[in-house]
C-alpha cells in the first residue's frame, strides 16, 4: 500500500514492539490525518461530479481541517492488536464521515444554528439547508458503503464493524439518542449525572465503536473488547470535559467555532455546574481512569496512552 | 420463522411453481406488509424507550400506512430467485426506513416543505425540525445495521447487500444525487431528459436496488441481476409517472398529501411538460418495457408482472 514514510505506521503489523516508536503523539496524529485524507479523497466524489454542489459541500466539512480525532482511534485501537495500516484505514475514514455527518446536522438552524466550525463558514452557510441536509445524509451513507467494500477485511469483519458503529451512532444509547437528550434538556436545569447521559451517547458512543471496531479487526478477545470499551468511555468523556474547558477559556479565534457560545445558550456544561476548578479536577479523574482501563490489556498501549495524553492537553 | 398463514409466501421456497398463487396482487402487498412491519416494530425501540420523543417520531413516520412498495419489490425479486421470505424480511425492512428517512427530510422547511403526507402531519409539523432531522438520520442507521446484523444470510450477501442499498441510497447516480439535481432545479425549465435523469437517481435508484437486493439474497447471476435492474429501471419510472398523474388527477383527501402541489410549486412533471395523453401513453411505454425487461429470465416472473399492474393502476 503506501510507499510513503511513515512514522511507526509503515512497519509490519506483527512487529508490535514498533508501535513503541509511535508514543511521538504529535506524529500519530499527523500519520491518522494523511492516511485516513487519502482514504476519504477516494471514497468521496469528486467536486467536479455531478451533482456539483452536493459534493462540494460534503468536502468543503470534510475537507475543514478537522483533528481526524475519531480515526486516531481506530487506529491506536486496531494497532494495539496488530491489524495492519490497510485494514483500518476505510474504517477510519467511515467514523470520520459518521462524526462531519452529526456536525453538518447539528449546525443547521433547527438544531444548534452555528455559523461557524472549524474556523470556516458551516456547510449550511456556505451551500443552503437543503444541501446541508442531503451532504450530511449522503455522507452516513457512503460511510456504511465504504465498510461493506472493504475487500482488505473479511465479509464477518465488515459485518460486524458496520453493526458496531451503526449501534454507536444510533438509537438508543448512541450518538442520535444523545443528541434528542439534548435538545429535550435544553432550557432545563441539568443535574449532573444528566449531562453525563447525554455526553455518554452524543460523544462517547461514537468514540467507543472507533475503538471497538479497531479491536475487532485487530482481532480482540471478548475480555480485551471490554477493557478496550472501559478506556474508550472514559477518554470519551474526557473529551468532552475538555470541549467545555475550552468553551470557556479559549477565544473564538484559537478555537474555530463560536466560543463562550454553550454559556450564551445556557446549556449546561460541566463548568456551568461544577465550576472550572472542579471541572479540572474531574478530567484529571477520567483521564486516569481511562489509562487505569487499559491496566487490563497485555498488550504495549504506548499508543492508546498517547491518545489520551493528546486529548487532555488539546488546545481547540 | 413465521407460523402465521401467509398467501402464497409460506410455501418452501424450492417450490417456485408455488410462485402462481401470488398473482393477485392485493394479497401480494398485504403479506409484504405485514411481514414488514411485524420486522419494523422489532427493529425499531419502543416509543417507551428514552429518548421517547425520538422513538416516537420515527414510529410516526414509519407506521403512517405507507404502500411498502419497495419491500414488495425486495420480495418479488427474491422469491423469484427462491429465496426463503426470511431471508427477505430485514433487507425488506431496511430499504422501507431508508425510503421513510428520505421522505423525512424531503418534507423538511428548507426542502419541499410539505405540512401532509399519507394523511398525516409530516414529521417535523407533528414534532419539530430538530426531532425529524434526527428520527431520518437515525432511520439510515437502523437500517444498515438491521442488514449487518442479519443472521439468516452470510456475511458475503449481508456485505452485499448493503454495498447495492448504499449505492442505489447514495451518490453519484443514486437516491441523494436525484435530490439535489431536483433541487438544484427548481425554478429552471426541464427539458423531459433531465426530468428523467431526475426521476432515475431520486426515486428509481432506491427501486432498483431494492430489486437487486433480492435478487442478490435468491443468488441470481450477474446475467440474471442485468435483467432484474433493466426491469425495475423501467418500474421506477413507471412509479413517478403514475406520481406525477396522480398529482394532477387526485383530490388531495385520496392521495393522502397535498394535491396539486408539483403545478402550483411549477415543478417539472410529465403532465406539465408533455400533457396528461402524452404522459399516459409514455406510461404505457415504460410499463411494456418493464414487463419486456423479465423475458429474459428463465423464471416464473409472475410476481414481479403483478408488482408492474399494481403501479400502472394504483390510486394513491
Amino acid at each position: 500500500m503506501h510507499s510513503a514514510k511513515v512514522t511507526g505506521f509503515d512497519k509490519p503489523a506483527s512487529m508490535t514492539d514498533n508501535l513503541l516508536t509511535m508514543t511521538n503523539a504529535a506524529g500519530l496524529l499527523d500519520d491518522v490525518r494523511r492516511l485516513t485524507e487519502e482514504r476519504l479523497e477516494r471514497l468521496v466524489p469528486a467536486a467536479t461530479i455531478a451533482p456539483e454542489r452536493l459534493h462540494e459541500a460534503i468536502r468543503w466539512s470534510l475537507f475543514a481541517g478537522g483533528k481526524r480525532m475519531r480515526p486516531a482511534i481506530v487506529f491506536a485501537a486496531g494497532r494495539t492488536f496488530g491489524a495492519p495500516l490497510e485494514q483500518l484505514t476505510a474504517t477510519a475514514a467511515a467514523i470520520e464521515m459518521i462524526h462531519t455527518y452529526s456536525l453538518i446536522h447539528d449546525d443547521l438552524p433547527a438544531m444548534d444554528d452555528d455559523e461557524l466550525r472549524r474556523g470556516k463558514a458551516t456547510c449550511h452557510k456556505q451551500f443552503g439547508e437543503a444541501t446541508a441536509i442531503l451532504a450530511g445524509d449522503v455522507l452516513q451513507t457512503i460511510a456504511f458503503k465504504a465498510i461493506a467494500e472493504d475487500i482488505s477485511l473479511s465479509p464477518e469483519i465488515r459485518a460486524r464493524v458496520i453493526s458496531t458503529i451503526a449501534a454507536g451512532a444510533g438509537t438508543p444509547g448512541g450518538m442520535v439518542s444523545g443528541q434528542q437528550f439534548d435538545l429535550d434538556a435544553e432550557g432545563r436545569a441539568l443535574r449532573i449525572d444528566e449531562i453525563e447521559q447525554v455526553h455518554r451517547q452524543k460523544t462517547g458512543a461514537l468514540i467507543a465503536a472507533a475503538a471497538a471496531s479497531g479491536a475487532i479487526i485487530g482481532g480482540a478477545s471478548n475480555n480485551e473488547l471490554a477493557a478496550i470499551k472501559n478506556y474508550a468511555d472514559n477518554l470519551g468523556l474526557l473529551f468532552q470535559i475538555t470541549d467545555d474547558l475550552l468553551d470557556v477559556t479559549q477565544a473564538t479565534e484559537t478555537l474555530g467555532k463560536t466560543a463562550g457560545k454553550d454559556a450564551s445558550a445556557q446549556k449546561a456544561t460541566y463548568p456551568w455546574l461544577l465550576g472550572i476548578d472542579e471541572t479540572r479536577s474531574r478530567a484529571e479523574k477520567v483521564r486516569q481512569n481511562a489509562l487505569d482501563a487499559l491496566g487490563a490489556l497485555q498488550k504495549d498501549t504506548a499508543l492508546l496512552r498517547s491518545l489520551v495524553g493528546l486529548i487532555a492537553e488539546r488546545t481547540r
